[in-house]
């Protein structure tokens, strides 16, 4: 699965091709990589019904394949499974704050991925994928945990989506004023969010006598 | 549209019933607004040709009314109106590690509204959706601004959502590992995902002389 990876571009499809501010929009892979890992959460979109649900779950990745799970139960993933989903992941960097209401903006990093995404039914395939979810979130963890049950991984579904219908969108720098504007008294820059991770809560006693986890960024 | 705002609680359906986790899903209003205040992102899922599109978007709330907006321009936006969508917004709180791969989770909360959004066409009605916009996130601003050039105002699109059909989830709490784990020799607990803003980047000299911005949380 993690094979080869190698640089890029995607094929710009109608779905990918991005209608406005195309100096935005890109389909470089290393960037679609780079945004994919750097985001915790994605928001998975299907359609049930006729209507669209978007429900948000955690994913990873292992070279050009994108994956995430939940319950075999869940709703979500059973509707997924071989139907077309959009999976968009998001990043918010600054606001953007221009000197007209107009232009104000915000910095972020954004992916959206479209495709069928498969079940994973070999018992070796989704082994390594929990492995790799476990291991990129909390780095050499795995090993500290005992083996699954099988009716653990029973109880779990993972879908595999192939990184190959994909654009990315990214919005770097200051504000972009007016030329009329550029003397109104207003401050007018970058305010940047910043996410990090608090102090590690120990859950009772016992867990505080063992190593504090690893938390990938 | 700023009207009165009481508690309550609202009527379950089909789509916010929540399959799984019963006691993870509510549907209060108290829970959805504070939870649609407390994000800054949402995710919109809309059908279009039989394909979902998840885009993200900034939204703000004013009463039970969730508004977002765009360039009229925009096929986000224009593929969403009058037409079923579902607005997610999700906030990530922390990672939840567990004595067992399986019990890994995260603390969270997250709010789906469904509905058909309409776009606001009163020109009145619009410049007090985008006065609420830009107060909301940066609180005294809007009357430090020009006013809004009748050719933006025409170029951005707004859409207005009731908060009729919503359901919120949120998790909290440590690892519920089962009985027979407790022992394991790992550590295990929460740790925090902490989101703030790092200092304002003035955009040129000018923009210095003035009061810095207020961002709300």
């Amino acid at each position: 699965m993690s094979g080869e990876q190698v640089s890029g571009v995607l094929e710009r499809t109608e779905r990918t091709r991005g209608r406005r501010l195309h100096q935005r929009v890109g389909h470089g892979l290393d960037d679609i990589r780079a945004v994919l890992d750097a985001a915790s959460v994605a928001h998975v979109g299907y359609v049930q019904d006729g209507t669209p649900f978007v429900t948000p779950t955690f994913h990873w990745r292992d070279g050009d394949m994108l994956y995430w799970h939940g319950s075999s139960a869940s709703r979500a993933l059973r509707a997924s499974e071989d139907a077309e989903v959009c999976v968009t992941v998001t990043i918010l960097d600054a606001w953007v704050l221009a000197r007209s209401a107009f232009h104000h903006s915000a910095n972020y990093r954004s992916v959206m991925v479209f495709g069928c995404p498969r079940r994973i039914e070999d018992e070796a395939e989704k082994a390594q994928a929990m492995r790799a979810f476990v291991e990129r979130r909390f780095p050499g963890r795995w090993d500290r945990l005992r083996a699954m049950h099988a009716q653990e991984v029973k109880a779990t579904a993972i879908l595999a989506l192939p990184i190959a219908e994909a654009s990315v969108k990214i919005r770097t720098g200051g504000p972009v004023d007016d030329e009329e504007d550029m003397g109104a008294a207003v401050w007018a820059g970058v305010v940047p969010i910043v996410t990090g991770l608090g102090a590690p809560e120990p859950d009772g006693t016992a867990g505080a006598a063992y190593p504090l986890p690893v938390v990938a960024a």
